[in-house]
């Protein structure tokens, strides 16, 4: 198909998940026709579903912001369970529970595909907007802004162009691929060495959740860990993340006795409750989890990634869609600034989003480091109370990392630097003699002390 | 073509440049048949030369002791001519010789163009060896081992295996490429924001060199360099290499007008001496530099990356073929010690070089800044010196790390611990007071002062 007719005003968007629906509805409020080619079958129809993975995502501040500005936040609400903490189960059977917040705020535990059928309808409720299923991107002309689709089903091939073309075609982009053959695009591509499974718990007598509802909860074991995501039915999603290769990884779990075992054994408390342990395990492979970095994000004003197409990164802080979602609110603003000015548009865009999804790279890296290993160590609990103390007593001053990036729109190295500033203090107070002691009684004053110090 | 009938001792190489022509050469002697798919026509071949750069290179020993265990040293070294140092230009007119070593130890520069013929047909006078020109890389199956070509001329396709496929297709490798897409492949290419365009400096009368003929020759100009690599006939292939946007740049030099000013003006002592500035300057853009990691370097025991495909570094050390040549000299031991064990083979030789290159490429970029940048400053020009004097005071002791990279065959990460260690005297000599007045007379007993407060 040759848009000619409506060239100057018809977009391309290459993938139609989450990021490339919600951009969609974003063009189409400032007026654009929107073509939505997406390389899997319609999510809302009935049969086999693609390969595209599953498990729960949360969605926080950001992405909700990002879809209120559309008016869908109430329509994506109504689809979550609010999640207000983490409840670690320790291998003994005991447990301890992580508020995110102390003013009650929550994360939104939501399932990727209902998330993504609504966000396709809502798209294509908006005038002008055309999905296209099962097109595969398989060739793209940056200079001349032409993209090139086949059929997964006819075989049959499409050119559309010249157009604007956006990525947004997840972390193994194909849109990406095409610019990196072109001169000067820096890249990378870097996997964890982990990768997850899902596994389902479904609801208990009653339709009664058989694990708190409203929590996420996590079994960190080290080099492994279980997470559980609940649903709405009572039901709850659970990831176990595990290494590929080695001791207590996917590879060496190869058989039905092993598995069952194995999961008894780390996960007693739960593991009763999964049903069909190994068909749910042995049905499809692990999934990967990426790290991709690029720049440029956009070439001859033709062409942007945006999303995870531009900056995929671990799933340790959830925001792999909200960040996405923040790109599509923030290239909305940038569209305003810089009208019929697609450069100025798109780079725009990378100055603003790239140093923010470098930092929450790196912090994604470190921290699903941090939710396997040290969760459930009594250093960094208390490390996490004196924290959580410093945000009562100073409500104004002290913010964690965390609240910061899951309940603000603080930019991403902005809530680092104040981090960094923060951890200098709560050094100071986890280095006095006896603080486990002191904690709960002589709190205050120790902070004074050691802010005198500090300063 | 399907090799059944060979299909046990058929390899199949990828690339037929430097490293796929001498890998070809080493596979052969050990009884192999071996047929070599190249992208570009016969480089023998009259006719309209590919697109691939043809600037010089520079071989040193890891390069010609990988060529001399197969009989090529000498053959290859008729090509060459010695270079002893370098020769710095500074834009006064004044000049500086650093030799590269103080025992007369030379490089020697060749034409990547001539190389590149007398190892093809060095490998096509082997037994079983066959080259296949104009032939794309266009597909991979790296489990079942086969790999597909498309005729660049013919648009003919063709499916090579089961078979063993080593992808030495260089730095844009097409074998790399497909195995981009495969699961856990970590994958970095990082351009270098500077490029590079080739000028000719025809000899002068009576076949004489304008310059001479056993150093390399260097204008740093901070941003930007001019490098001249002298040729047999007299004549010097020079590199211009400068940033590809901003001031001084590829990008700001875009009439004949500005060009030749930019020339005399930067490099006044040679500029006149390059005959049709313009012309061989706008005849082509400015090749690109980009240093490539990735890894796993194999896949399944049937793929595996050598040479600039599995890692390309920048050529401020002139080791991009050296290495590559080392690579298959590595290998040929590897395939000794594992006989009948691919997996095996590819395994050792991932784990021998891969660490070598990750240390090289960081050095390379590293070195280049230092050539373009500090090679003129009087300090640094007095480390050298100091250098060179302590390897002529403790020849056995002290040894520098460009002459433990060029003239020996040192792995490059002993070489890079051997210099840190020396580096921290060298510091201590430097900072003495009037280190510059005192540097002739009382080397000796600053010597020993440095190494008793060092040690």
């Amino acid at each position: 198909m040759r848009n000619s007719d409506h060239a100057r005003d018809r977009l391309t968007v290459v993938g139609g998940g989450l990021v490339g629906s919600l951009l969609a509805v974003y063009l189409a409020r400032r007026g654009f026709g929107v073509d939505v080619f997406e390389r899997q079958p319609d999510p809302r129809m009935p049969g086999p579903r693609s390969s595209r993975p599953s498990i729960n995502l949360t969605l926080c501040e950001r992405g909700l912001a990002a879809l209120d500005a559309v008016g869908l936040k109430d329509r994506v609400l109504a689809l979550t369970v609010p999640v207000y903490g983490r409840r670690i189960h320790l291998i003994d059977g005991s447990t301890a529970f992580q508020p995110y917040s102390n003013r009650g705020e929550a994360i939104h535990s939501i399932s990727r595909n209902e998330l993504n059928a609504v966000l396709v309808a809502a798209a294509e409720r908006e005038r002008g907007v055309a999905y296209h299923f099962d097109q595969k991107c398989t060739g793209l002309d940056s200079r001349g802004g032409t993209v090139s689709f086949e059929h997964a089903v006819t075989k049959a091939r499409t050119e559309v162009g010249p157009t604007k073309i956006f990525g947004a075609d997840g972390a193994y982009s194909g849109v990406r691929l095409q610019l990196q053959k072109t001169e000067l695009f820096d890249y990378s591509q870097q996997y964890s060495p982990q990768g997850y499974k899902e596994l389902a718990i479904p609801a208990g007598p009653e339709g009664r959740p058989v694990l708190e509802a409203d929590a996420l909860h996590i079994w960190p074991r080290g080099d492994f860990m279980l997470i559980a995501f609940p649903n709405r039915d009572g039901s709850f999603t659970c990831g176990l993340y595990a290494p590929f290769h080695g001791e207590h990884s996917f590879a060496s779990l190869t058989t039905e006795e092993r598995l069952v075992a194995f999961m008894h054994e780390q996960f007693p408390d739960i593991a009763p409750c999964i049903p069909s342990i190994a068909e749910q395990f042995f049905a499809r492979s692990a999934n990967t989890m990426v790290t991709v970095r690029c720049r440029p994000w956009s070439r001859h004003g033709n062409v942007l990634l945006v999303g995870d197409a531009a900056h995929s990164i671990l799933p340790s802080y959830g925001q792999g869609a909200n960040a996405g979602f923040e790109d599509c609110a923030v290239l909305d603003r940038c569209i305003e600034r810089h009208p019929n000015d697609w450069r100025g548009v798109f780079a725009e865009l990378e100055e603003l989003r790239r140093p923010e999804m470098d930092v929450m790279a790196d912090l994604c890296v470190e921290h699903f480091y941090e939710l396997r290993e040290h969760v459930a160590e009594p250093r960094f609990l208390l490390r996490k109370a004196v924290e959580r103390r410093l945000q009562e007593l100073y409500p104004e001053r002290f913010a964690s990392l965390y609240s910061l990036v899951a309940f603000t729109r603080t930019p991403y190295s902005e809530a680092v630097r104040i981090e960094s500033r923060q951890r200098a203090l709560v050094d100071r107070i986890l280095a006095v003699d006896g603080i486990e002691q002191k904690f709960r009684s002589e709190m205050t004053t120790l902070v004074e002390h050691c802010l005198q110090e500090v300063a």
